[in-house]
């Protein structure tokens, strides 16, 4: 990596951070409150370009397959759910304080240093840095060199990293932190429980893990969790499910919807939201062929990232290491796309083996098994999981999209232009329909086509403001692959230009044929 | 209201909830696990149902609307935006407690009875009634006539209402609970938090409201709750999106999605979920126009209703009382649906006035106005609110659909059969492809028809298991609009039958044909 690299990466993510709030793609959640960490709203624009994602996803995992079926389940499922599946005990992240600026930071991903190598402590001013001395020489018997604001000669710990704000070695003991949401559900307020229990001198004699452990109890009647991914619930209704719909593996459960975590590292835009979209799909097969669905899957979700791109070399994959791979799985492959600062992943495609389905029987008690008709066998099948995430997609499809290019302006001459080259299927607005000028009956003429778009329930645009270059702008800006434009010619024999957003060329068509045309154009590329 | 009607409405209700289960619309949240209260899980068809409805009314409210544009927000907002709406402070259900049976009950939902009136007290058993006697007689200086397990003699109070259990009117204060649902952000746990100041002695003197406050003080810096409306964002964003989209009043701003409610009424199957789907559209217009608005919105949402409906006689208005108003709203309507147990709430749509915007540039000390070109004045946008329930919207159309009805068998004789008279667009599955029999190369040649409408994305079911005759009934049980067999004659000459769930005739379709005539039952009906 060379040293600018890292610049560039910054500069592009703040490029499609700015083009979506001004372009109405995505806003920082509550704004006007001084926002929300790690949380963001989509826009009018934001919204559509995530719908139809997950509606590509959706239509190419259930409706395009004969044996793969939906679930939309609910977000707060019940607690033990969570026991089961191992998230409440270690589903956490290793959470370090800073003893010199206070910050605190995950450590799997603070800046890795060799134990025994110099760090600089870098604290804000001058003032700081002598007092951070003071307390260096106090607590740990150190005297350091300062020069500014800056400290020399502290040495990295045997823990191998130091703080990401101001370099110090000086650190807490790691202490693992939930990621899980939790709340409270019923008529019991459990803080009424808390203080029930203060007043009466319960807890009054308790310290440390003990007094911890008594809050727990007052706490876990009511306790709730909103759930950190899809994919436990269709396990949870894997006997309904296969049931109702009678139906015989291998056959798959899909899931699109939000989960959440409480993330406490906060960059890199959208990719890691405290409330995120995921894609699931669980693909329940019989034991010993799941190696060879395994492979399946692999192919066809890479091949649909791949599809909806303009770029394909930028999706691979990379498998896990043994020593990452997670304690029920047998396999992992993640799909990574190189975001701005690097490869990332997408999609994770797991063998969960029968891990799942096994633990929630043993904890509901309830039998989740499967009984093949042809061999007469019961037996637990495995799983193969396809986990994509719906916003990450947002931000590698943007990022995939957006562009600068030349174009000729109206006397020949190359223009610097942003186009985002979305897929026309991704693409927010799917046509834009212009009067050329606001007069002669064009705006009449162009709103009459327009309805006959908003009848077919395809996402247009009717806009009539500002000189027609400057629509044809924003519209290659935000990613509108046809603009219709009505002009004079069009008063007197009824065609109307459409223009192409990649090309830039523009052909005559018949208003009547308008739909057809651009429908073929959406639904054939 | 005759003495057998509620029978009759529970059984209807009972009739949808079993169907639901069976056929795999809507499953209790986590049964394995005891299930949760007020949750639901939509299975394979339910999801469809659900998607349904949502993408017909944003098809009709955004895509076929010049001046209308969608939102998606996070569900954890600032939790300042709630006190900013009022719903920290007032956003409550009136809890009480009964004092005989310990059922914890809304206020407002309880049985009415009048003061001073007898209350019989039913209890599940003698035992149970002894014990109660002795208590009233004991607390309250009372001695009650026992008869088996039922208690004579009670009065009810000035509260004018009884325990919905057991008739009791020995009752609780009612007290204020919020529907909130609350969760903490950030990465301090609060609980800690807790800990530390008990271990500190902080809270050992505190008692009662006193005690509560300083609890609150320590949770609060980390406290967040989910939406209980998804309403406010459209707000929050307001300058945000009228920006970057350049919009011009009239205009409005669609969300739908998930809302959170710690409801404590159990009963109505889905109508009142903990999690439900919400359909909510914030339309800002000039003040002084609002009334015309209002007038607008009430017709387009009751059309839209009737419109997918078998019954639409089974919709109608109900104009708020004075009384009924929330303190912001100048008018309001709710369009209400004939339910299994009586007329309820399907949507509102209420003149919000400038109250919101107001509210939250107050609160957040920023700027929220529009400034219309035209008059070149700068003003506060009124708005009209249809805020519809998509969840109910689900009940209400399954109520809808579902019906007995008498077809001919085979032989000609009547036959009772159940039928999911949904409207073709709501329907989970389009359409059904049969091969009459499971050889003769019957199946290859329906595999071969069904994957043109999976490659349309057209939600299609293949099914070759059982009789034909039983795959007529469970498709006609599903709602499914067209069934299409392959039978001996379609080896020959490439035709189909299809069969239409409503009136059970059928016809011989050409099989090159088969999508576009589908395609044009679906979308022209």
């Amino acid at each position: 990596m060379t040293t600018e690299k890292p610049v560039q990466a910054e500069n592009r993510l703040q490029e499609i951070t700015a083009l979506c709030k001004s372009r109405g793609f995505i806003f920082q959640s509550s704004e006007i409150y001084g926002g929300l960490r790690s949380s963001y709203d989509y826009g009018p624009l934001g919204v559509e370009l995530k719908r139809n994602i997950i509606n590509e996803w959706w239509k190419e995992m259930v409706y395009s397959r004969e044996n793969v079926v939906g679930l939309d389940a609910a977000i707060i499922m019940h607690p033990k759910v969570w026991e089961s599946s191992g998230h409440t005990s270690s589903f956490a992240d290793p959470l370090v304080d800073c003893k010199i600026c206070k910050e605190r930071f995950r450590a799997d991903k603070a800046p890795k240093k060799n134990p025994g190598e110099e760090s600089i402590i870098s604290l804000a001013d001058k003032g700081r840095a002598k007092v951070a001395c003071e307390q260096i020489e106090k607590e740990y018997g150190l005297k350091l060199e300062r020069d500014g604001k800056d400290i020399a000669g502290a040495k990295v710990t045997e823990c191998g990293y130091v703080c990401p704000n101001c370099g110090s070695p000086f650190l807490s003991d790691e202490r693992q932190f939930n990621l899980m949401f939790r709340s409270f559900m019923g008529s019991v307020d459990p803080m009424n429980e808390v203080a029930q229990a203060i007043e009466k001198g319960e807890l009054a004699n308790l310290k440390g893990n003990e007094l911890k452990a008594r809050l727990e109890t007052l706490l876990k009647p009511s306790t709730v969790y909103l759930r950190p991914e899809t994919a436990q619930a269709m396990f949870v209704q894997f006997m309904n499910i296969q049931r109702s719909m009678s139906l015989k593996l291998p056959f798959g459960i899909a899931q699109a919807g939000r989960s959440f975590r409480n993330e406490i590292t906060v960059k890199s835009f959208i990719f890691r939201s405290c409330e995120f979209e995921q894609m699931e799909m669980e693909f329940f097969c019989k034991p010993g062929t799941d190696d060879e669905w395994m492979e399946y899957w692999k192919e066809a979700r890479i091949s649909w990232w791949k599809r909806l791109s303009n770029h394909p070399e930028n999706f691979r994959f990379r498998q896990h290491e043994p020593h990452e791979l997670a304690h029920y799985a047998k396999g992992c492959f993640d799909v990574e796309y190189k975001f701005p600062w690097g490869w990332d992943e997408l999609e994770g495609i797991a063998n969960r083996t029968d891990y799942d389905l096994k633990k929630h029987s043993e904890h509901s008690g309830k039998k989740i098994e499967y009984f093949d008709t042809e061999t007469q066998e019961h037996y637990v099948p495995y799983v193969i999981e396809p986990a994509a995430g719906a916003t990450r997609g947002v931000l590698a499809y943007l990022n995939d999209a957006l562009a600068e290019d030349e174009i000729p302006d109206s006397e020949g001459k190359p223009q610097k232009r942003t186009v985002l080259r979305l897929h026309p299927r991704l693409a927010p607005i799917k046509v834009a329909i212009l009067p050329l000028v606001r007069k002669d009956g064009m705006p009449e003429k162009a709103r009459g086509l327009a309805s006959k778009f908003f009848q077919e329930g395809i996402n247009s645009d009717y806009d009539e403001m500002n000189a027609i270059g400057k629509r044809y702008r924003r519209h290659d800006e935000i990613g509108t692959p046809y603009c219709l434009t009505v002009d004079n010619q069009t008063l007197t024999d009824n065609t109307v230009t459409i223009r192409d957003r990649d090309t830039t060329k523009q052909e005559r068509i018949h208003v009547e044929e308008a739909v057809a045309i651009v429908k073929d154009k959406l639904f054939k590329r």
